[in-house]
């Protein structure tokens, strides 16, 4: 099956093509380099035209021509994924979705937007409408799109109230276009939304999305310090657990995360000071006092509301999530990171023993979350990047441990999920992408359904440098 | 101490008094008599007048009169409270405080109100300014005022979302007067909130009230019937540990409390089916309906949205909490009730041991909540009374069982509650009533702080039916 590239150009130069190679380029690259693994494999590939449709006719139009003439066709939104999943491995096509990006309709506790809108975007429209914003977003709220945290994100800022991206009720409803000869267009609601969120566009192609919404408040952004690691954890935990307290980030930073990466955080910490980001709704604010009070070593050294910092920090939760990483990495480029699921049965104890055994190699970064009706912990561990041999092996360790990696190193749903087939997913993909078109090599089930995960997968048809 | 009420009456002749013996006994009462035990004990108590403030200032005064003639003051709003919280004891003065139901601010997040306001009146006045509504109310939302709610509530409809009452957050603020020849105000926030939230007035006259908002739906009422009262407890565990579906209601109805007690309901089931309660947000309907297709023995026989029973049962909620108990009650005068909690840690195993134990004398009447970040289990559960001793007996085996009951047949905070002081309330009693004239005999901790709780608190001070 060999593409033919230019006939399918030929065929859309009456849409907002791009075939320049510098931003065609820049459009085939996501944050990948937050991985040296990724970096080392994915830096070079590039796709071979981009389009930027502004209808749903427009998708399908180019599904269909794509499909006609063998071309691979990666989505992106604006890059901001860290697992390569807007990278063409094969090259092809990029279907850009940034000019999709128009808010249809906002309802009490909905509203039914476009893939291309940035969550800033939604997020002040819904406001202005009727005080509503999204339930979560991702740290990368202000260059995000919806289309992009739906289907690439897991979570985030709103986690702690809300839970996961995936959990029912976080979703209400997808539109999604297949990529056949004739495009069809599906309605996904219910369980079959597990098909196609979190899937990488490697199975069709969302173009309208309806999202539950909370209202909207004046969050109050706040940093406390504490001596101690496991009272900073005890205390976030606690917090968290206050079913009346309406919050919506709680994250801990081992010490010296706070000093040594975060720039204006830095004159106001010692090395050794753990430091808690928390965003408290504003009519919590006295509940959130009166409890902080009972830990007499919490305390409150910024609050976005009262804040006397000469440099204000920005907002908290962009410190929070995979902001960390970002602001690590800026300033020791060595740094990358992991994904880890404490779970929710004794998330303090089990970081406690991973933090014993990898300290400071690698530095607990944790977010506070709900997980089924409890709260739970999940680790964005910084990491001092040796060796990818190494890397593996701290991976493994921690799964030996009991903490499940979802691995950020690797560019495959499976591998930077839950290292199993996911049947839902690839059913899905049989029937909505017959010819394996859509982001290929991202499912490993499609390619190899038995492989063992026992090393890195290696897409058969991804690009060498070379070619 | 002995109280001249005659000059109390003369020197608040100029405010809104009532004197008139039939009123004043409609005054004094309030739902005791969902209790047997309290009914024998209650019944017959009435105060020597009632008088309605307008304002603080009249409050003032009505405390200032009353101190200077030894009157007791027993606080009541409509008298909807279930523990003889609104009872007169000693008789004395009934501050009636019906006529303070001014909504004085209301912002995101939060409302200031006067505390006789009616729960439905604030709702609907923060509805229409901004679509939010209160976090949480008792089933008696349409007649009881939010100063009895916070005075002698514990939680209600909302508690599956925001927890108890008395949880951090649940409650901003409270102004309140103190009984004293110079009466101060005081504004109470913090942990001092414990001091005077559930104190039945003993320690203080709640002026103002700051309550934290929720945004306000047109929440879809259901009702689902189950066979099997496992698999239903099950059910509503999991849907209330949803994280992403936003509910109001999740009550379990034993068999054949629907079918026997409920007689709009009664239609639709039979008397061996189970049935559950909700309150779903509308835009959590559509994952409502994912989750519980999982369940398919389960089976949803009522929504409010789309009703074709020809005899509407009116609002969801009006069938749980101690609403159930008195749906119960007028089909069946001999049934009352208990008030156990069975925790988070295996609500639905001890549940079940204590309904092998006692089914069917007593029925199950189950209240989901969040207690602490995690799923719990209250029951109201429904006795079949026979005689006083039985039912010290059926609370005694239910305490030896794990499951300890915050009794509705004692007439004391203490036996209500925890069966233990509570010092907050003391320490602020004896600060704010140096008399011991509020709502006197409800606090044993004032009367006889080594009371063992052995058997019931009978306050020496309580007025015989002869007198």
């Amino acid at each position: 099956m060999t593409p033919n590239i230019d006939a399918a150009i030929a065929a859309l130069s009456h849409l907002d093509i791009d075939t320049k190679p510098a931003s065609v380029k820049s459009k085939s690259r996501d944050l990948f380099w937050y991985s040296p693994v990724l970096k080392a494999r994915l830096d070079h590939l590039v796709a071979d035209f981009a389009v930027s449709p502004r209808t749903e006719a427009e998708v399908i139009e180019v599904l269909k021509v794509c499909y006609a003439h063998d071309v691979p066709v990666t989505t992106r939104g604006t890059g901001t994924g860290n697992y390569g999943q807007a990278v063409p491995l094969a090259g092809g096509c990029i279907l850009h979705l940034n000019k999709m990006d128009a808010i249809r309709e906002i309802h009490p506790g909905r509203a039914i937007v476009e893939p291309g809108c940035l969550l800033k975007d939604i997020d002040g429209a819904c406001k202005a409408d009727s005080g509503q914003e999204l339930r979560m977003f991702s740290s990368t709220w202000a260059t995000a799109t919806i289309g992009g945290f739906v289907a690439g994100g897991s979570g985030g800022v709103g986690s702690v109230h809300w839970g996961a991206l995936r959990d029912v009720g976080n979703i209400i409803r997808l539109r999604v276009v297949t990529m056949e000869a004739e495009p069809r267009v599906l309605e996904i609601a219910g369980e079959d939304l597990h098909r196609v969120s979190h899937a990488y566009g490697t199975n069709g192609i969302i173009t309208e999305i309806e999202i539950p919404l909370a209202p909207a408040y004046d969050w109050v952004g706040l940093f406390l310090t504490f001596d101690n690691f496991t009272e900073a954890l005890r205390y976030s935990y606690a917090l968290a657990a206050s079913d009346g307290l309406l919050l919506k980030l709680v994250t801990v930073f081992e010490a010296p995360i706070a000093h040594d990466y975060f720039q204006r955080v830095k004159p106001h910490v010692t090395p050794g000071q753990v430091v808690v980001a928390l965003m408290v709704a504003p009519h919590a604010m006295p509940g959130f006092e009166t409890f902080t009070k009972a830990w007499p070593n919490a305390e409150v050294i910024y609050r976005s509301d009262r804040s006397d910092w000469p440099r204000d920090p920005g907002l908290v939760f962009e410190y929070g999530w995979n902001h960390t990483t970002l602001r690590a990495l800026k300033v020791d480029p060595s740094i990358t990171y992991l994904q880890v699921g404490y779970g929710t049965d004794d998330p303090i104890g089990l970081i406690e023993r991973v933090r014993a055994k990898f300290s400071p190699e690698v530095l607990q970064h944790i977010e506070v979350t709900r997980q089924g009706g409890r709260i739970g912990m999940g680790g964005l561990s910084l990491v001092k990047f040796t060796t990818e041999e190494r890397l593996d092996e701290i991976v493994r360790i921690h799964e030996e441990m009991g903490a499940p990696n979802f691995n950020p190193h690797r560019y495959t749903l499976e591998e930077g999920g839950r290292q199993a087939v996911d049947a839902r997913q690839l059913e899905f993909k049989r029937d909505a992408d017959p010819k394996g078109l859509l982001n290929p090599g991202k499912m490993i089930a499609w390619d190899d359904p038995d492989w063992g995960y026992d090393r890195m997968y290696a897409w058969p048809g991804i690009k060498s440098a070379a070619e």
